[in-house]
């Protein structure tokens, strides 16, 4: 299975801000854009693997700034690591001002999907091989955040997360 | 500010898996999901605070277990603890067997919202006191989770989050 | 085939009014409440039959009070008597205001569905063994509602609607 | 204020049975009819009243067939009769054959709106003079629904709601 | 196959601009009004060629008039010519103003649909008669319209193009 | 004020053809397909003039290729060509093969917006300097495509329309 960068899963898109998807403040609600960055990352994850995917799970999500009504937001997924079957997902959350024209970050995201066959079995994806600075990084930061979430889950002794542990000692 | 009891937020979102909302394995897009999530606790911090919250934060969601086309689908969002003017919203998603009503746990999710005034300036909210002792357990884990999100967020340094520390020494 | 109580079909949808289901006063749509119901009590049909369930009839709805945008809105929904292979549904819908967190009963109304097999054709359900003072008036209330239908129907002769007449004389 | 026939309220709402409107059976979810019905009825209210109108209730409806994915259904709306500021809205329901052509009637059913001005308080809207010999049969039963109403919501009592006493006697 | 009439197709969508639907200007979103008369033209096309109907083509689409939130909004399409297997659709749009009650002529929109078996094949309809005046000029001008398709994608010369030519000597 | 290059405006939407956006064939609906292109047309013209823009018209669009419930699909809009306060947007829509990862274009959409102030009135916008060989297609044909959309509207004689009748000569 031929290794794949980061770069040919990149998957962008850009689209407004409705009035039926705003809460009380007229921003974009919480939970709209989640269902946007999943949508997204599912399809970065479809073009690294070719196959079925399916979202595994959601990290770590900070909402640092309100996207109001009318907004144009752009969602930025690439492919940051693959594990055997699985894929982290890294999304950069643009937001552009209408009369400037300039773009702000609005919040970065990290998803997981697995890659599975039509009877729901996961399935090998390709590695990933990183080029751009960040994409190292991303890259390097994925194993500490995966041993975190098996941590978390209960499947991996804290004192075996070697990476993780390397942060606080 | 009188404290509150997390029993005081619960809220219930019971509804179907309707077919506009289903991915290509005819099961529950990770993003409707995450969105119906994001209303449930978001009216659980509404209860809590009754003031205008907004989604701060998505902890780790872990999609354990695939919810199909039909289903019906329950979740159950309470505050589990707070903080000055974050609280951590707990939740769980429960899926149902139409033929023995069977009850089976399907997710785990914790979201952090904030309460704000009309102009979206953070202010305080009540206290929590946990009663049952999965309460109690969800209310000291909320410590720690804090401090990882604010090393992860570079708000804090890994050798100062003593809660989080001690998981790995 | 065991007798059930209402209790074990409650079924709870807690959720907000969003912008996209408001009219022109900018309060909840009679249409989109209409739906939710729609949704609520079909759940609890399922509940108490373990069965496909389709709405066959929706009762007399009093549009009591406006519900404004942004509200949190609670659709209770049970079993208040079965008869064959139809079961009655009784919905409560309460209203939340956000700053004293007083609820206040918005509306009623009153489903009939019909428990079906794969092939659409009706099947039979458990009974209803009603337990609380107001299970029991709605209990006893369903079998006039019934010939009310009926008659409206033109399945049933007025003068037969012994329960109904009663009501008249 | 000129008093206006049903026919200059007649509106009809030609659409298809969408894939994301459909319950487990595939046919036309009992919700999403009714939320059509709402829009179209209000429509009518308005062309009558030209006013704001809100939904007051929904009388007795049936779901006497189902209405599969994919097809054609038209909603005709007409108002039957008003009071001093509400009117009763009849709405006929037809499903079209693809292949053949047929339209069938699938369902009818009543709903009460209410116009308003921009504060929500009720005004007075025009009478109807029925036509057709279905246009005065439905004006006629009008009045006996509407007392039916207040006998059922507890504002008229039995004895002397005379119309509907009549039926029973 | 019997040739039909225009009227024979006719379909109105009568339906409210709800807010969801709407653009920063409090405006019909261009893109849900063409969505709507998509609807409506499929449906004027299957019901003069009583077959499945795709897409195959949207003519030029002017949109003069702006069409406010709250508005009724009616699509009237008729098939206005046919050719060997597809349909040339004429909509007419109308916006209701809730006051006077006047109707006024927003746009209009020409479409082609082509009309398929079970397998995606196009598969022959019945000719169209016009009677009306306005058919009569629509049924014409459709003609100058296939050439200019035809020219435009390159399938026809445009010497070839007769109708069309004519209009420029 | 300074003219744009087309690149300037290029707005990319990726995304998902879910089950509620399909015809009975399973293939995306026309309706929903023209939806998509005008948000994505509405960023790119927002994006070249910096103020509100909204749909003046859409010209031919051809649905060549059926797209699939589950496809990716991408929207590329750029703007090709700018009049005084109009801007023509060129749409090229991309489908992408699961599994061999080809990218195949499916269609091409003209759509024409208007910049306007906060009050609807037209305001100018920058030109444009067209750079590849498409670009610079595309840009010299607006002129002809513009003349063509005034002949039909009536508002330019056809011997006037110099470029549009060289075609014909």
């Amino acid at each position: 299975m031929t290794p794949k960068h980061p770069s040919e899963s990149l998957t962008i898109l850009t689209d407004l801000v409705l009035p039926s998807e705003t809460n009380p403040l007229n921003n974009l609600f919480g939970g709209e854009l989640l269902a946007r960055m999943d949508r997204a990352a599912s399809i970065a994850a479809r073009r690294h693997s070719r196959r079925i995917v399916v979202t595994a799970s959601v990290n770590h999500v900070a909402f640092n700034r309100a996207i109001p009504l009318g907004s144009v937001v752009t969602v930025e997924a690439k492919v940051s690591r693959s594990f055997k079957s699985s894929m982290e997902i890294f999304i950069d959350i643009w937001v552009e001002d209408r009369e400037s024209g300039n773009k702000t970050k609005a919040n970065e995201a990290i998803y997981t999907f697995v890659a599975v066959d039509d009877t729901g079995r996961p399935v090998e994806v390709p590695q990933i091989i990183p080029e751009t600075p960040l994409e190292i990084a991303r890259f390097e930061a994925a194993l500490r955040r995966k041993q975190l979430s098996l941590v978390i889950a209960g499947k991996m002794k804290p004192e075996d997360a070697t990476e993780l542990k390397a942060l606080f000692i």
